[in-house]
């Protein structure tokens, strides 16, 4: 069994573990009270405080803790935006931020506020140049990932919060990928991260806001957490969690160059073992662990079920996997393949034979799986005038992009091919599959029914 | 050592403890996932929210996990209020819930919205014509603790519950101190709870959301726990929360009515011990651990201090502890003495030696705290007209009380004492000295600084 799904989140630090049980006696009590079990809490609490911000790399008073990484990026944006709403009311934001981002995003849309994304290029990476442009008089708060959660890529936050100073305006980073792996360079305004991803429980959030950043918290007053988190501290949760970003601070700098050669094992081999496969993130700038393909001709919850049942715990950011049936906008904002797209993501201490093990189980089941689309009927192809039509109304990803792969010769060079589909994916990955085969994507125009997708045959 | 603050938190039960270390292996994953262990964590989520339910006594899918009850009540009232928005946007609250939902309603009234609190009567309660008579066309949502956490008293949640149904209009009811004890009754629609007041761990809420009834979360989009509950679900802490409460329910008849027998004590043993002592909330309909007085001529904060230092941790709505140097709003409500409040709520397992030794203590403790605080030297006093006036500007509670106490001897019957005061608890606690020592409370007015308290000596 190997557990290769890391940036979804970790199991217990075995030091995390020690201190929850340990503070369990310890921290229980309430601490606004001032009774010895208060007292005995608060103590805890702000020991972890302590803790927390010299991992950080800020002061105490400027860190909050919150239920979860989710609860911090939510009320961090929420607050930022209102402590400068006499700014004005644009949000800045990268096209491939979490959900967790984009969502507090729509919900500020949604109030009256205008919200920019960022583009990125191919590798994933936002240019500081692209916040820049971005930002404008009216810009209340700018937000980046530190690292990418879907393809790893690291992005230039010193850059852009360099860019952000400039202007005036704050930055929040969301730092959930990268903290257990060393503090976030660069002078950012408020920073966000979740326990659970660094080997702490879950029920815990960080939300930073450094001294001098506006910020008027939203919701219901509460007194707990300088007013910025309602709810009881859940403090032994809170020292498990400090408990652990400590303990992998310390193993960090040797685990990252491990996990790093592995990752580099499988970027190179992958595309050597398996035909048809884009690798996709920044193969330098990158965290250590997290290594993401895309397999054409493949959905990705079959390889994933595949995959389980081979002993391996991946992710997807696949259109196929996701239950609202849109291709991944990480994806899609890079530009490239989702179709049969496959996350590893490595936990610390991941076994080398594991690695071989998957890179050895890898090119049979991504066979096994298009082996099985490629059995259905080819659609209906017509030639159409001078274009082959193929009609792939009605069938989902990646039955479009196999119907096209299969028709592709039979129109000669300089010949034109018009895929009829109504899947989502297939915007995005027919114009990916062009690019990876060094086809012409011309174009798509409104059918009569779904999308005409047009590609001509250049070689 | 004894702990007497159960209505603020418990330790974590022993069974809970077992629950919460078992589940941190097998609990940790990602339920959304579709791989081996993110299955077992789904099935841990769904058989605690199954046990939940039960205990609730509501349907599985009603049941939403919180990061803490105050969080439940602030996205339960929230998304009620929304779900109803066409409705109108009144909301009714009784005077004395918990601040979180106080605070939730202030939210409200903020955006827009109009709130009617109802209120009790001096034994904390409500009653159910109090809601009748506030239910409104325009109505949205009507919210009633199940018991005051502060006095114990139970509310006629059934009965008020019938009003609103009567009305088709929604309750929420805030089960907080009354859950671990048995399921609340009646025909409510939400209900609210946080599993650190019945031995589970922080970190976990409860928000029932009855089939049927109109619901929008508020905030931005998330997938977990139906849109309900945004942030990464604390599988092995809601695991023990639940473990914790079937682990109560178990003990619950037997271990209520042996704390009954020790709160009866104390209530009938205090006032005969303490002389100016008024025990407050409901003598009979009330919770079995929660027994609270006020002692004249005290502060809070040093009563509290000096049990504190003599091993008894208690806690107390008294205005002199409370940052906000306001009195505490259910103390006021109910229109009695909050002067050297002290409430003690017994945890499960209390003692009888616990008991007996703090009724033992507690006298010597207050007699020391009057002492100190008669020391000072008396106000000025000087007849004018046939009023004797006290000048107890600057003078925090207890002193305006101590120093009308001093002269109102001073006065022939039918006389007038006006104080002149400028702490606001004097406003709270002057009239519920004249109810006490029968004297006539005739009003207030404006003073030059301050407020000025008219007080006939009667007897």
């Amino acid at each position: 069994m190997a557990y290769f799904d890391a940036a979804s989140g970790l199991p217990l630090h075995p030091v995390a573990r020690q201190a929850l049980v340990a503070s369990l006696d310890e921290g229980w009590a309430d601490p606004a009270r001032l009774y010895r079990e208060g007292r005995r809490a608060r103590m805890l609490l702000d020991a972890a405080r302590e803790a927390a911000a010299e991992a950080v790399g800020c002061r105490a008073d400027e860190v909050v803790f919150t239920p979860s990484g989710t609860a911090a990026v939510h009320s961090g944006i929420a607050g930022a935006l209102a402590g400068r709403r006499r700014v004005g009311d644009h949000l800045v934001v990268s096209a491939v931020e979490h959900s967790s981002v984009l969502h507090a995003g729509e919900v500020h849309r949604a109030g009256g506020g205008s919200v920019t994304e960022v583009p990125v290029d191919r590798q994933g990476a936002v240019a500081p140049s692209g916040y820049a442009g971005a930002l404008r008089p009216d810009t209340a708060l700018a937000c980046l990932q530190s690292a990418n959660h879907e393809v790893g890529t690291v992005q230039p936050v010193a850059e852009v919060a360099e860019v952000c100073r400039a202007a005036g305006v704050p930055l929040l980073v969301d730092a959930a990928q990268s903290l257990g792996w060393g503090p976030v360079p660069g002078d950012w305004s408020l920073l966000t991260a979740g326990a659970h991803k660094w080997g702490g429980p879950a029920g815990v959030g960080l939300l930073v806001v450094r001294k001098g950043v506006r910020f008027a918290p939203q919701g219901p007053v509460d007194e707990r957490e300088s007013g910025r988190a309602p709810g009881f501290e859940n403090i032994p949760a809170i020292v498990a969690a400090v408990a652990a970003l400590r303990a992998v601070r310390a193993e960090a700098a040797e685990e990252a160059a491990r996990l790093r050669e592995l990752t580099d094992r499988i970027r190179e081999r992958v595309p050597r073992l398996v035909p048809d496969v884009e690798v996709v993130g920044d193969p330098e700038r990158r965290l250590p662990g997290i290594v993401t393909f895309s397999c054409l001709y493949v959905d990705g919850e079959t390889v994933l079920h595949e995959l389980d049942r081979a002993g391996f715990s991946v992710s997807s950011g696949s259109s196929c996997t996701s239950s609202t049936l849109m291709p991944s906008h990480v994806l899609k904002a890079m530009g490239v393949l989702s179709e049969g797209n496959v996350r590893v993501s490595l936990p610390p201490g991941t076994a080398d034979e594991d690695v071989e093990r998957f890179l050895s189980v890898l090119p049979g089941v991504v066979g096994e799986v298009r082996e099985k689309l490629g059995a259905p009927a080819p659609a209906a192809a017509a030639v159409q005038e001078d274009v082959l039509v193929v009609d792939a109304l009605g069938r989902r990803c990646p039955v479009p992009v196999i119907e096209l792969a299969k028709v592709i010769d039979r129109v000669p060079v300089g010949g034109l091919v018009r895929v009829l589909a109504d899947d989502e994916a297939a915007r995005l990955d027919i114009p990916a599959w062009c690019e990876m085969r060094g086809q012409e994507y011309v174009g798509e125009e409104p059918a009569e029914q779904g999308t005409a997708y047009l590609v001509r045959r250049v070689g």
